[in-house]
């Protein structure tokens, strides 16, 4: 594929700006167009889409490796970087932002709490085609040769083709394996919840407190969703949307006696 | 309206549990069930939806007021109060969880921000009706008489009605003025995004730094949004869903060569 111009891709993440994840993600979009970083300082998992309103933010210039990037450093969470990078860093609007790859899966109802897709709703929000990528292993020691590939190609078709007004995709790429993965699946979010399972402690000074600890629970017998693909050995890829209006129950709100 | 039984009501929000908005809110819980309140220790405003994963949690039983409720304060954010309610505070499901009263609005696109609304969709996940309710007014000593009436009438309405499947309310409510609320309005969330204008500062050590600062833009012209209903003095209610799957986009995704 040739594109007509050198692309500015944006690279961010949640994982912080020195995880494996991210370094690898640079490396591919080197291989695409101009990029620059702006990501977290330290990690930000679970972070949703906060944003950071009560505390100040410092953002500084880094050189992490020998790499073309530009690379920034800041205190917020990744929904700071975007906004930072986009209206304070950037002289010109991004053609790609890209986060991740996230250190674990962001699959079904993890898409809520991730800070990865934070960043690219984030960039949505300000119509710039925007695409969160994450490898179901959480170890930071994570194999991303095989997944590197599919985010080459995904990002590229991404360029070519734009992407929905108001949609963003959030990908989710199987673990490394023997297994060659067998290909990409256009998905929808599967039906799924968390189940806590608090851990429950006691300090030296014996105050109680927890650590959050749950299961995840597929409901979603679906062979069309993101769980159903990853679990096939397929890389999922669900567009999502930041309009959150549940237009099926207007109708239904209407009859209430409000 | 009669309920066939007194409903168990949780509490929280996100400007903290001494916020004047919960306080008011738990006032108004009071005349309709029994209400536990595990609410944040200190403000989470703008915390999206943040979990803490790699932190530990602390709650801790309160007595705030003469009020009957049950009050526990929690280190955690609003999504979290609602994962340790239901998993490890409560006996029973709650029939009821709503969150708020809100300092500030969470309409349109505030809504993928906002803490309120994270908690209320949290407890969407668990499957229990839940509602967010914010007012129009940042001010701490804001005056939410007028709003204590739409609250409890969209409650007791909840409660009769229940909600459809995968879906939460996003209330907002006009600042208190001279001129009556006209009622109540079920809305779309409008088509709205910030433009960020960062503040740019020097540190007493000579260290740059910002504060995030932007300019909300409404780009919807349309009279079914809830930034129609608020600026025409309604009360806005909006369906919010937390399947972000942008199904319209699935056929267009799966044109592209992957």
């Amino acid at each position: 594929m040739i594109l007509s111009k050198e692309p500015l891709i944006l690279v961010t993440n949640d994982d912080g700006i020195t995880a494996p994840g991210i370094r690898a993600l640079i490396e591919v979009m080197n291989t695409i167009g101009r990029v620059v970083v702006v990501a977290p300082d330290s990690p930000q998992s679970g972070m949703g889409h906060a944003i950071t309103v009560n505390d100040t933010l410092f953002c500084d210039r880094m050189h992490l490796d020998d790499g073309p990037q530009t690379e920034y450093s800041c205190s917020g969470t990744p929904a700071d970087c975007v906004k930072l990078a986009v209206n304070e860093i950037l002289d010109e609007t991004p053609d790609l932002c890209v986060s991740g790859i996230n250190h674990g899966s962001n699959s079904s109802i993890n898409v809520i709490y991730s800070g990865t897709m934070s960043a690219a709703v984030e960039a949505g929000t300000q119509e710039i085609p925007a695409i969160g990528f994450s490898l179901l292993d959480y170890d930071l020691d994570a194999n991303f040769e095989q997944a590197k590939k599919f985010v080459k190609h995904i990002a590229l078709e991404c360029l070519q083709n734009g992407l929905p007004k108001g949609v963003v995709l959030n990908v989710n790429i199987p673990k490394a394996s023997d297994t060659p993965i067998k290909g990409i699946k256009i998905a929808r979010q599967a039906h799924a919840h968390w189940i806590e399972d608090f851990d429950k402690r006691k300090s030296p000074q014996g105050r109680s407190y927890y650590w959050l600890s749950g299961e995840f629970k597929n409901l979603d017998e679906g062979q069309d969703t993101d769980e159903w693909a990853l679990e096939n050995n397929y890389v999922s890829v669900v567009p999502v949307q930041f309009d959150l209006t549940a237009y099926k129950a207007i109708n239904e709100l209407n009859n209430w006696d409000l």
